[in-house]
């Protein structure tokens, strides 16, 4: 950050949920899961359905107040049907600066039963970050069983974001 | 926030849900959503069961450390029984203030399968941003058809904020 | 925070679920809750199954880009299985600050319909702000009986935290 413009910080907050559908390849925060326990279960939608990438889109509108997902590649927006989770979250990022912000971090975390983060957090980050061009971490949560991500019908990701807006 | 005193901001985070109830108007976002999707099936509660109001609310003392909707405004203080959701996010803002902090932003999610949030997005804004007296953002997201937010039970808001507490 | 180095503010978020299982105690926010309507009515796990601390170590590491209390303390690491949430807070925050960040605040939201929170509030913040060393504010929500915690089933805690990567 420019240390002499006032800098104002945002935070913002997003979450996204998938269901799990048999025969489709689960892709998840940027990586393509294709080890014995995810090969062909992955996640249902018309996107790669990576919930990590999609809630930190979300969480970068929703610092920027700039929208969600939904608003700028949902099905008005035709362009990007069947764009990665990765190529949305490049776009994202891109669509904040060139509204003025500066982005200071994305903190992601997954809810449910699978895929376990924690064996490619430090590939899973490292691609992220790159793609967002700040700091994004990645981590995860179970549910003890309960609810869809419990039942392993669904995954959900969570994800807060800083964002500052330049004294312009 | 000025800028000779030195400020510390902290974050928050609240949530809310209300149940669908068929025979209700629908308040959400500070907005009446009687289109005919929404009409006339609204949230259930003693209020008006606005839950990104009370989403942010209880966002804005979470940050601050000053408890939740429940303590402020719950059944103990039945003066605030009915009080519309942007009624009380004004005087949540107004303790939060009062208290000692300057508030940086709100954002707030909507989790649940209607209203749209996209189409009333900017009409929303202003009314709450107004209502804070800072930015509140908000966006929207969908369940994959999971949960209740997915079976059209019920609709949940999360929210994120950011306060200062001023160096006086 | 020191004034004279570069602050690099980070946030974080961090959830946490357990079940509800009779005849256990209940430890949630670092408190043992005996009281008529929580004694023997606590949550399942092999730690005290504290959503509370464990959702605030959670968006500690979150914020710090360092993992998850799975990583930390999972089944991987043995020696801290059955340690309390308090316990486990402690050493998130020692961690945090051995990677060489400052702690700003942490807040916890429990979404549930017992304990309820506002009973133990002050005492519970002034626990949690002393195990962590900075401060930590602790709110509750329901679910207006809708899902897993609004059946009782069980307890989740979502929470945010600040962190500061000094300049050094």
């Amino acid at each position: 950050m420019a240390s002499e413009r006032p800098v104002i910080p945002l935070v913002g907050i997003g979450t996204d949920t998938h269901a799990f559908e048999e025969g489709r390849e689960l892709w998840c925060a940027g990586l393509l899961w294709d080890d014995p326990e995810n090969a062909g279960r992955g996640l249902a939608g018309h996107s790669d359905a990576d919930v990590v990438a999609h809630a930190a889109c979300n969480a970068l509108f929703s610092a920027a107040g700039l929208g969600d997902l939904g608003a700028h590649f949902g099905t008005g927006r035709p362009e990007w049907a069947g764009a990665s989770g990765t190529t949305l979250l490049t776009e994202a990022a891109r669509i904040v600066r060139a509204a003025g912000f500066e982005i200071g971090n994305v903190a992601v975390q997954v809810v449910g039963s699978r895929p376990k983060i924690g064996k490619r957090r430090d590939e899973a980050q490292r691609l992220l970050s790159g793609t967002v061009g700040a700091p994004v971490s990645l981590s995860g949560a179970t549910t003890d069983g309960l609810g869809y991500p419990g039942r392993g019908d669904g995954l959900t990701a969570i994800a807060t974001a800083l964002v500052y807006r330049t004294g312009d």
